[in-house]
Parts: C-alpha cells; structure tokens; sequence
C-alpha cells in the first residue's frame, strides 16, 4: 500500500481514519523511543492523535502530547526523539493527515517504506509484551520554541560591529523596530507563534483571523490570491510595511507587498536564499531546491557567491542529506538554506519546514532593506508559463525516454539535466521542465523566458511527437 | 481601604500586587466555598491568579484553575459558586485587577466592604486550620460557556411558528445566516468566544487581533474611534454587514456599520433594549440602565411597552436585584435587560456584563433587519455634550443640595430625578445630567438635545452659580 | 461476537487490544453524549484509554479523561452521561478490559449486544462527519467521588436521637471513631480511595500496598487466601479491629477478623443485607442477590422484615431494575441492597458495584457491633461444598430439563426455584444448586447444609443419572 | 530575620504562611531563571506551592509546576536551573517549609542570606517590570527520575566481568533479583517512588502506608522505634530480607533487620560509606560526614583505602563543595559519599540528599551479602551516649573556648579537632563530641567507647567546670 504522498499521509477522515492513525503508530513505535504528537486545529485532531497515541504506546513508546502547535514546533519539539504530527496542511477542513519526524526531519522515503510494510502486513503486527507498553504526559513546547525562532532570528541579523566581551547573548534585539507588519493565519497554526515572534522582534504586528477554527471559517487553508482577498483588501486600504500569510498549519509562508499584491513565491525564495548565501562563512554555500522552482534562484545565488542544488519536490530533506553526505569530503561546503516554493527550511536553525521563522526572516530582510520594492529589486522575473499535454499514462515512461534526447536535441544550446524529468537551462538563465504528472495523465512543461511563449510552443511541438510516437 | 472602585480593585501592578491579591483571596475564601479562577491574557496573570489561589485555599476553598477565558465566560462558571477574574479590562496592559463573582453576579457593595475590612484588618486574618485548606485542580469551561451563548440565541432568534411536537431543543440553528461579520477582538479574550459562536450561528466571519496577546500588541485594549481605526479602514474597504469590537476581556462590545463608523453605544443598547423588551411576555417589562444613558432608550423601551429604571454606574446587578424584589410584590414585572454604554447584560441568559452574548444579540438583530441602518433607523439621534465646571471637592456636597433646587426652577418644564446626582428630562425627550465626578475636582454636565448648546449653557450659569455660593 | 462474558470484555492485551477498543468506542459513541473515561493502574491503561477516546471522539462524542480511578469512581462519575472503565478487575497484569457504564449503572445485555453488533459488522461503522467529531477535556472526580462514600456513610449511621433544627448536614461525622482498620489494597486503585475515606470517617488506618502498580508486585491482584497471606500474617501480629482487602479495581471487598482469617464473604453479604433491611422505611423491603449465594442471606434478611430475589450471576444491576418496575404497582417495595459474593450495590448510594463503599459500610457496622465477632454472630455458617460432575456440552440441555423433575422428586421436601438452573431450598436453610457450567464439560453441584456430605451424595446420583440418559 | 535553621524554613503554617511563601519566592526569583515547584502530600502545600509561584513569577522566573513528588525528585529537577520544595520532611502535619535547590544541590548559607534580606528588607523588593513576569506550566518528572535512581543502581552493581562489545547499555539489571524487602513510606512521598524501583531493580516488594495523605493517618511522619512498631511487628511475623522506611519527603531512610530491630544509622552509613571507598577509581577517595557521626564510619572507610572529613551538621553539600575546591590541586581526590545519620548523598549520582537512591543501593549490599547480618558484620558497634549539661547561653561562647584546651589537657591521649566544638578522637575509635546547643541552654556531649561511662563521667567533669568558670 502507498500510504505516503508527497504530502505524507493526507485525505478526508474516511480514509485518514482512527484506525489507520492506530495502525501507524504501531508500526511507528519502540520501547527505546520517545515521541511527541502534535496536533493543528482541525475538529477531527483530538481522536487521531489519540489513535497515533495508542498505537505508539502499545508499540512500547512513551508519548508527550504537545496539543495544537505549528507543525515547524512540531519538528522542533521533535529534536532528539522522534514526533507525530496530525495536520493536513493547507487541505479543507474535512482532511487531516499524519507527518512523521525523527531528530527533527522529516521522516526520509525509508523510513516511510519500513511504516508501509508494517502496515500493511497482516493487520498484527509483533506485538509488544504488556509490560513494556507506554505511558502518555503532558509537554508545554510553543514558549520554548518561539523563544528559539526570536533568538536565531536576534543573532542572524546581529549588527554589532564587534564582538561583545562579555558573556550576554549578543544579537539585535529589535531587528523588526518600527516595521509595520499585517499577519493573515487563516484561522490555522501560524496564529499562536507567528504575531508574538514578530512583535518580540520589535514589530508593530496587526493579525487578521488569528482565531484557531478547525473550520478555517475566514478563508481556506491555502493561501491563495482568491483566498487571500479580504487581506489583500485590508493591506491596500492600509499602509503595513509588508503583509504575511500562512496556511492552516504554518510551515508555508506568502509575502504579500503594501500594495496588498503576493511577492512571487520564487522571488522570495531567491531573495531568502541569496541573504544566507552572501552570510555564510563557507567557501562553498550551497542552496537546495526543487526543478520546478525558478533560474532566478539560480542567478541570486550565484551572484553572492553560492551553487543551487536541485532535488525532487516533497524530498528537500533528503537533498540537504545528500550534500552534507557529499560535502564530508570538501570540508568547506554547507547547505545553508533549502526551500521550494513558500516552504522554506533554515538550515542553521532545523532540519524542518518552517514558516514561522521564514515570518521572522523575510520581515528582518524587508526591515534591512527598507521597503518591499528594495528587497525585490536585484531579481528579474522574467515571465512563467505551465503548460499540460495529454498524455496516457502508459505511454508515459517511454516518451520521457525519448524527450531526453529529442529536447537536448531541439535545444542545442542549453544545458541538461535530466535527474527529475528533462531540465534544460540556457545562458539567459530561461528554463525548461518537462516532466510527467504523478497523479493525471499529462506531461507537464514549465518554462520560463523573456520569450516563453514561443519556448513553450517550441517545446510542446517536440513533446506532443514523443508522446504521439509512444502511444 | 477602599479597594474597589467603580471598576472593582485595578491598576498597576505595582498597586495590585501578588501580595494583595493574595489577601483579597484570604478574605474572600472559607471552607464552605468552591471558586472557579480565571484571567485574561495580561502578562501579569499567571503569577496573581496564582497569588488569589493560595489566598483562597489558606482560607479553606477548594478552586478550579480555568484559565485564560472572557470575563463572562468566568462570570458563567462561577453559578452555583463563587469566582475571582484577574482583568484590567481595557486598562493597558501594564494594569490589572480582581473582580469577584456570586453565582454569576459581580460582588454587591456589601460584598465588597466585607473583603476591604478583611483585608484592612491587622494583615492576619483569623487563620483556617491546616486541616482544612484548600486543592485546586483544573477545569475546562470555555466550552461550555461557547454552547450556552449559542444555544441562548438560537432560542431567542428561534422563528418557528409553531412549536416542535419532538423533545429536540427547538431554535433556529442558523439565525446569522448569510451575515458577514468582521470581529476586532483586540488581542483580548473575546478571541477565544465570538468569531467561534458567531460561526456556530450561521455567520461568515472574519477577525482582526483574536490573537491573544498580553501586550496587546495590535491596539490600546480600549476600543476607541482611534484605537480602532485599522478596524474602520478594514471594514470601509471591504463589504462586510457589520463590525463588532470588543475590549481586553470582552464584557464590552462596539458595533460599527459597513462603512467603518462606530454606531453610538447608546443608539445600540436602545436597539436591544427594544428588542428584549418586545420579546417579554410580561406585563410589565422593565431596563435597568444608567443615569448617563440617553433617552433615546426610554423613548425605545417605552415604544416597545416597557419602562426604564436607573441605577449609578458600575452597579446594573444592584439595580437588577432592586427591581426583581420590588417585583416580587407584582409577579408580572420582569427584568428583561440591563445596560450601561457598551456593558450588556442579558437577564435571560445570566446575571453578569457580556459583550459575547451582545456579539451574537446584536449580529442576530441585525441579520433580522437586514442592515444596520435600518435596524438603527427607529432610534433619533440627538447631540450630545459633556463639560466639566471646575468645583473645589469641599464645596460638592453643598452645591449638589442646591442645584436640586435651583435645576428645577430654572428648568420648570422638566421631570426631575435626583437619585444619581440631578437629572431633568422633557417632553420632547432632551435630557441633562449633572452630577460631582468622583474623582477629580469637577462638577460634569452631560446632556441631549436637537438644542443642545444652549440647553448646556443655561445649566452652566446655574451650576457656577451654586458653586460659587457654596465655597 | 461474544465480546462480552460475565465480566465484560476481558482478557491478554493481545485480545482485547487497542484496535478492539477503538472499535468498541467507535460503537458506543455518539454526537449528543458525553463520556467519562477512566483506567485502573495497569500497563497497558493509557494505550487503551487512548484507543477507546479515539474511538468515542470519532463516533462524536465528547470525552473527559479522569485518569486512574478506582471502578466505582469511575460509574460515580459517569451519572447523566455515559462512562468507560479500562480495567481487567482481579485479572493478572498482563490482561485488561472495557467496561461500559450508563448513568451510573453497567451496560446491561442489550446494549451490550448492540455493542457487539456494531463491533461486528464490516468494520465501516457508518462515519460520523469530521465537524460532529469530538474532543477531550481533563476531569478530576476522585476528591468527589470520596466526598460521597464519606457523606454517605455519615448519614447512614447517623446517630442522632433527634432531627437537627438547623439547616447544617447531618450524620455522624465520626462513625468509626476509634477503630482500628488495616487495608490491603493489594497494588490497586482501592489505594487512592479506601484509606482515605476510613480516616475521613475517624479510623485509625494503616494501609498495605496502597502503592498503584500495574505490575502488581505484592499480591495477584484476586484477593485469596494464598494472596492475603502477607496480610494475614499482620493481622495476627497486630491487634487491628477489622482487615479489609480490595480486587485490582476495588470493586471487590473481602474482609478479615483480628486474627487474620477471612470471614466468609456470604456472611458479610447476609450482615450488611440485614442492615439495610432492618434500615429501611419500605414496607416491602427488597435483597437482589444470585443463585450461588448462600441461604444464610435469606435468614438474615427475613429476620430483618425482607425478602430476597435472585438474579443471574453477573446481573445485578438487572435483576435491580426488574424489582424497580415490578415495585411501580406497589408503592413500597423497596431493593435495599444488591450483592453477589464480594461485590455490593448500595442502592441507596448507587446502581454500581462499590468496594469502597463498602470497605466503609462493614467498618461502621463492626464500630457499631463492637467487633468482628458480635457482628457476625447472629449468621449461622453451615457447611459448604461445590462440586463439578463430568457433562459433555451437547448433553447439558437435556440433563438439565430432566433433572427439573429428577431432583424435585428426589428431595420432595424442598421448594424448587429454576430460574438459574434447579435450585431446593430445605426448611432448615439448607440448599442445594445445580447448574452447567458456562465454559466447562460439567454439571455443577453447590451445597450448604449441616449435613452436606450426604445432602451431595443423594445430588450426584440424581444428576450422573440424568447426564447419563442424557447422552 | 533568620528564616533558614538547619533544615530550611519549617514550621507550623501561621509561621510558614502563604504570604512567607510569597515574600520568598519574591527573593528568589528573577527573569533569567527558570524553577521546578513540587511538594509533599501535606494539605497545606498547594496553597503553599500557589504562593511560592507567584511570587517567583511576579519576580520575573518561570515555574515549572511538578506536583507531589519525593524531595530528591524535586531535586534531581532542578539540576540546570532552580528549584523550591514545600516539605516539612518528618515534622507533624500542621507544619510546612520552604527548602530551595539551585543545580540539584541546596541552597547555601551564602545564598539563604540573601534570600534573608531580600525578605527582610521593608516588603518591597525592587518590583519586576510587568512585561519581564513569568509563566507556569506543568510538568511531569517522577518518570525521569525513577529511571535515573534504577540506571544508577543497575551500573553501580554491575557485574560483569568484562566491558560488553556491543552498544546497549551495560549493568546488571535485576541487582536485587531474589530479594524480599518490605518498606514503610509512612504516607509520604516515597510511596511514589521507592517500592517502584526496588521492583525494576528485580525485589519483591510489599509496602506498607503508601497512600500519600496529608494527615499521616498510619504513623508520625519521623521514623523512630515507636512510629515504625507496626512495622516492626509485620517484619516480625513475615520473612523480609530486609526492611526499609522512609519520613514524610523520602530524604531519610531508615533500615531494619528481618527481626525488625532498626540497625543504628551510623552502620548504615558505615557500610555503604565503605562500599563507595572500595568501588572508587581515585586515589584518595572521601567520604564527608558531621561530627556526630560515629568513628566506626571513619573505621570502615579507612580499611576500604579512604579517608573521612566532617562538616556541621545540615551543610553536607557545603562540605561537598570544600573538598571539591580543595581536590583541584590533586586531581585524584573525589568526594565518594556525603552522609549524615539517616541522611545520604550519592555523589556519583547527584549532589541532594536521597532516601530512594540509598533504598535501593542498601538493598543492593543486602543482596550481595546475602542478609543483613553478613553486611553490617565488618562493623564494630560501640555504646553510644548522648548527655545535656545545663548552660545559660551567654555562657557557652567562652565555655566552648576554654573547653578546647580543657578537653585535650584531660585526655592527652586523644586527637582533637575543634572545628565544630570539641572533638576527641582516641585510638581505639573511641570519641567524644562537646557542643553547644544552636537553639537550647544546653552543652551536649556525645560520645562512643566500650567504656563509655567512664568517658562521659571524665568529661562532663570538665565541660561543667568550664561552664562554672564561664558564668
């Protein structure tokens, strides 16, 4: 059984059900292991995470219920342990899900299979003798992790000129003084960490529908321009600094202008990167990212003196490992920041997904730089096109055979990389991914170019042959 | 001591200190008595709500912690008990204070002179023997209290002609049905109530601030047309019915109209006043509210078949009791609300101020108008003044006595009261009050009238005239 | 299914795991009711309660978690609601269990089935939708719980030759004054309960193994001969007045003289069923005992103005409730007492089964009587024997039919009772029973005479003929 | 003021009251640090407790609320930040006190003083800046530390012979495999605790009085002959190995033979003294201990290759300290042990005093010698006196002065040491201590020999010559 998407194990409570939450947690636990479960704010939370619960303790674990939290104090509280979190993201309220994490990852494609094969087993597992069955407590972890965000945020952005002699922890205590900042949680996770770690940092912070309501009952989860709209509304009659929005359980993160315009995702991924890119002490700094984020990354990073690494998406994770395994041999290489689009993970900070702190981060660089307009300035956006071409599924596997060489073929010019789909980039720094969708039956092309229609027109021509040539 | 104001006991923490509240537990606790505690989100709640805690419980009460709740919700807990809350209500956040509950009702003045001798003593009281102090343990009230709020309006906004020939509670589920409302709740704690009972009724909500915030990060706790002004600007640019505002621990409700203007508090309860007085099916239905409330309310409530009784400020549950046993006499006198300028109480529902339950009341009358202008429109407006005549605190006395006089012949065509200071109404319902402030060297003049500059101007002759015989 | 056998659900957590106990809580729950949820201190308590929460919430319901109880507390605490109980009584500790409860009262055999049925079915409980989900709230009932054992008590022997004036509570506060009580709780959640209440009552206690553990590390948690040797071994070396030991859940109360002997738990039954006779202001005053209980019950009772009905073993809450409806025609028919041996129902406190009740009932009739001997002097003991003849299952219907005539023509002199199986009552309180066994090849023989032997001897051969012509 | 005796603050609670309890927590507390709050089962402590937390709050700390716990539990807690415990350890139930703990180890004299005139000052300290107060939250601890004591005992009686090859942790686990031990908690906290880890570490365990009550329903909270004769007796009639007790916080132990006669505590404290000596790496290995502690310590712990040093009475962790300062200079001196009678801190373990920890490492040189008899035969037990010579306490300063030279004139052949009275040591082991009284007009003389008549008759002719000489 595939229980794990890209989104981990995610869908409507008839199929997300007690007993498969049950079920997960036994495969999950062990006596020698120790777990937090979390929760966000959705109706159908409180059973889940007391199936996940039963099923660890009866696997031998010990359980600290951390009640309703982001999902990044989650991984946070996770350190050390492992951890469960019952969320569903930016999915409808009728959905709930099941992330796991050990030391503060996510769990890796492994460790989901091993969860897989035990569940599906024969349904009984290798039970735990009585005796060595866990015991449940209670666990206070949102001060604690709000208070680490401010402080890694108060040292990243430390303007001390010189080091302090004395012992006190050094930083810029008000990194965010006298930034104007309106926060939409859409009623989800972000409400409880986002506004007090920004207002710690020295903001005036405005929140709108900061009310956690597993109903999502002021927008949806997702934080979309339709969704955004009475926020939008609000920012233009208003005059914020900067506007900030999350999905229902914070690890995404949407930064919206004065204007009350969403900056583009790949924009403030490029701006974010290039900051840890030009701080790192590291000879060689390296971004990950995913093959459908933007060259503009690419360019960003390069400029302050980095190199972007791709992985494919939901696995950023796996990427950071991949390069710090890589990187045991050049001592001077560091993964000092990882994201694809508006999920960032600050690497100096936590192995995780962390909306909260990409808030605290972007607001710093917004304040440092001023305005909006300022931070965005060095990044050229060129124009963007996603394109679906019909496509059987069976048809699939050999088309993307032959677009491998058809496309570098067709594109003599540009550079390719064919680890996730066909990647093809070119001097101006356009771009072209064509890869098959995983779940519908189309190829999927995303350019983007100063001229992307015509890339694309050319693109789909060979495409379209493949595909024909495959059927 | 005086203790309590017209407020209960508030201020600085440095004034209200762990120290006092823990004598003010003692003095109010025995062996005989359950308290509920509860707080709001001020910064400086934990430590006093633990200060009245060992108070209590050295005295021999046992006490449910209850947490972080609105006032109300703490004033519904403490039925069948006895309760303390620490609030400021709109006091900034560097204040707090101690409000105590009887079975859902604020402590009467007696009440209160008993714990200010108490507490006045020689600082020890007689102490409770070791045997008999007190346990606390937690408890979950918000709940509760959120499903009573909306099961009371359901019932009262319930439309069936006919009734229900089953045993299912009758109402109307949805009485808000369609109704878009946006909340302020002003980092207080009507963050936790109203977005969530107003969704229950049907409404499609929005809130700003439900963040709960000690330093009430957003706004001053006190909603003001100033302190409201992101709210206005908010609401004028999008399309929302009607706005709602409520102050730190939500006893207190503003309403605002689509476009952002503040509807007059006074205009508000006239409305309500109205509402529950036609709704009563006794005889004689009876509004308690205030000597500074306009006579627009008595204009409404007498339209509506009821009358108007007045009480001094900060003490509608004296005035409630007064009524209900002069009533006893006549079973058909009831007591169908009770207000001062933004503090409701319900009678029907509780005998405590509270701006949820005015949320639900007022968003449900509004849904039945339509709109707010035309559930205002029956209400006529007139100005309003208040001024302030410099008078030395030793010749109040004197020239108060006087006035009662001198008012009512310069003023013949007026009906005196001179229960709360002086107050004239006439026929064509202006009004003036004057009254000594209680704190400050001043005699106040407030008054009402299509003519009110000058009605304030003869007042003021006669009022300088009284003080200066009287020095 | 037959989940439920006499006890319940009850067996190795490899049977009775948490898929099973989110299944039954799944079957039980509903959206308009509220569940309290309790464990004893076992192992594998908090893994189960987990699974029976998730359950329940999914099923809509509302859950309070009251933590480790005993089992009475547990049915204390589910008046007006529903109630599950995590806990496999005198089990060892590598088993648990479920236990139902409504209103106060255990599940009777058709919500059981109802029960087993939904169990059953294709596993797809129809779901319940994600917003009519339940949630849960932590409760502390055991301060109450022991206020009303303690209560109770008080007002039972009350002494008082007159009606007090004043409004105060009355009862003896002290009606164990000066006894002397040592109580083995046997690592049980009689620990948390018993002790307490004797000493709030004015004994002198000292406990045994009133440490909680789940391992059972003094005694098997079925309190035996060979179990309470330890305590015995006080008893005799000390000079307490009364021993009193409890099952794993104190529902179950066996007590011990000065000199370490159990007295037998039919003669305890027949003393407190005598008291709440001889108590009672009914005309018609009522015992509901089982049919393996000795006559010796029915002597007492009868010599104290009542009578005595039986019930099937494991029913007494229903035979309570067929006495209850039958009394509706005659107004003063009263049951004042349940009991099979061991475990008690004080009608007058409540439906359950209530070992701490207990506990404190005898002692109050041991304070009263002077000691253990007095009290159960009046009780003649006869001989007892219980004996299993070979049965094969398929011929135990028929045997059973035939011996309704055999034995009635063997022992002309008796009445004949076959309600539950062929139970002869003799003039001279002997009595004979004879019932298959529910799990095992035999027919079973329970005798108490003062000539048994010979009484038995004569049963055999009426049944092995019986069985034989069976076959 | 001097709130600190030597035990701390204690005392009936019109001395310790809530608004002490306030005034202190005031003192200690400050916003960089956070405390662990527990207490014992007294009825006084959550009132008590409730103080302390808000005036460690109300002084900028957070609070970590742990509940009843054993004083070492509490403790073991505070290591890597504070920590206070409302305990009365052995007083009757009508007292309480206040004992705090920085880092695991009490407060010092240094420390305690500030405390004092923080409290004595004129009530009020520097007041905290309302935005700088802290929090609560609770806490659950008792797991962590019960695993810590059974870790540290199963390493300390490892007994393998060679260092396992694999990962897992070493030791033996079941040190106390095949022992039966009976223990009295005497209502306190070691109920919780204790009988707990005496069972992981493989005993069989029967407890007696574990039901944790305010009252001590079963015995006086201090262990002596008389409160522990129902002890004794069980002990007499049943067949324990061994026999353990514990006063009402578990910091004491006391220990009894299977006859139950206590064996003294300085044998105890002999004995394991000497098993840290020999089971020490160090060259110089030390054990600390008071000057009233019998020589036979310093017999044992110098045949095990050890050296003995004494600190006044209730300032171990003082002394601790002492030796640690001094051991900097000679790498290979390590405090092994810390004791004073009943009272033992296991410095490999951490730096309080912990009934639990010496329960169990006592049962484990039980198991290992195979009775009780066997492991206290090494150690010599000489009579023992303690006598009181009358002496106004003006007088005692220049008594004590002249009775330096006095004493070693009298007994030429004594070593002496004066640093906390008088204290002759002979070669036979024989000693004698003189004293002043720190709270009665007294001078005490202890003393140990075979001939100890005569060597208290010699002295006290010296002691009252020099109180004569003195007056």
């Amino acid at each position: 059984m595939t229980l794990f998407g890209t989104a981990g194990i995610r869908g409507p409570v008839d199929e997300v059900t007690p007993a498969l939450a049950l079920a997960v947690g036994q495969a999950a636990g062990d006596p020698d292991t120790t777990f937090v479960v979390g929760r966000d704010g959705r109706e159908t939370g409180p059973a889940l995470a007391a199936a996940v619960e039963a099923g660890l303790e009866s696997a031998g674990s010990d359980v600290h219920r951390i009640g309703e939290v982001p999902t990044p104090a989650l991984a946070f509280a996770s350190r050390g342990r492992k951890g469960v979190m019952l969320t569903a993201s930016h999915n409808p309220p009728q959905d709930n899900g099941i992330k796991l994490f050990a030391n503060g990852v996510e769990f890796d494609r492994d460790a989901e299979r091993t969860i897989e094969d035990r569940v599906d087993g024969d349904g009984t597992l290798e039970s735990t003798r009585w005796d060595d069955w866990g015991r449940s407590a209670e666990l206070e972890v949102l001060d604690e992790y709000r208070d680490a965000v401010v402080t890694y945020v108060r040292n990243q952005f430390d303007t001390a000129d010189e080091t302090s002699v004395d012992d006190a922890p050094t930083g810029n205590e008000t990194p965010l003084d006298g930034l104007d900042i309106a926060v939409d949680c859409g009623n989800g996770m972000g409400s409880v960490a986002t506004p007090h770690v920004l207002e710690r940092l020295g903001a005036d912070v405005v929140a709108l529908n900061a009310n956690v309501d597993g109903h999502f009952i002021a927008r949806e989860s997702k934080p979309t321009p339709e969704t955004l709209s009475d926020f939008s509304a609000f920012l233009e009659a208003s005059s914020f600094d900067v506007g900030l929005a999350h999905d229902g359980d914070a690890d995404r993160l949407v930064v919206l202008g004065p204007d009350g315009d969403a900056i583009h995702e790949d924009t403030v991924l490029a701006v974010v990167a290039a900051h840890y890119t030009a701080a790192s002490d590291a000879e060689d700094p390296v971004v990950v990212t995913t093959p459908n984020a933007s060259a503009r990354i690419d360019e960003q990073v390069r400029n302050a003196g980095g190199r972007v690494e791709r992985v494919r998406l939901g696995a950023l994770h796996e990427g950071i490992a991949r390069e710090r395994r890589a990187a045991t041999a050049d001592g001077d290489t560091a993964v000092v920041f990882a994201a694809e689009p508006w999920k960032h993970i600050h690497t100096a900070f936590g192995g995780w997904i962390d909306g909260v702190a990409s808030a605290a981060v972007v607001s710093a660089l917004v304040a440092a730089a001023g305005d909006t307009e300022t931070l965005r300035d060095p990044v050229t956006e060129r124009p963007y096109r996603k394109v679906s071409v019909d496509c059987p599924d069976d048809a699939k596997a050999d088309a993307m055979a032959a677009l491998e060489t058809d496309l570098s073929e067709a594109f003599p010019a540009a550079a390719v990389d064919t680890s996730y789909g066909v990647r093809l980039e070119f001097e101006d720094a356009s771009w072209i991914l064509v890869r098959p969708s995983g779940t519908e039956p189309y190829v999927r092309i995303y350019a983007e170019s100063d001229g992307v229609d015509d890339l694309v027109a050319d693109a789909r021509d060979v495409v379209e042959a493949a595909i024909a040539a495959s059927r």
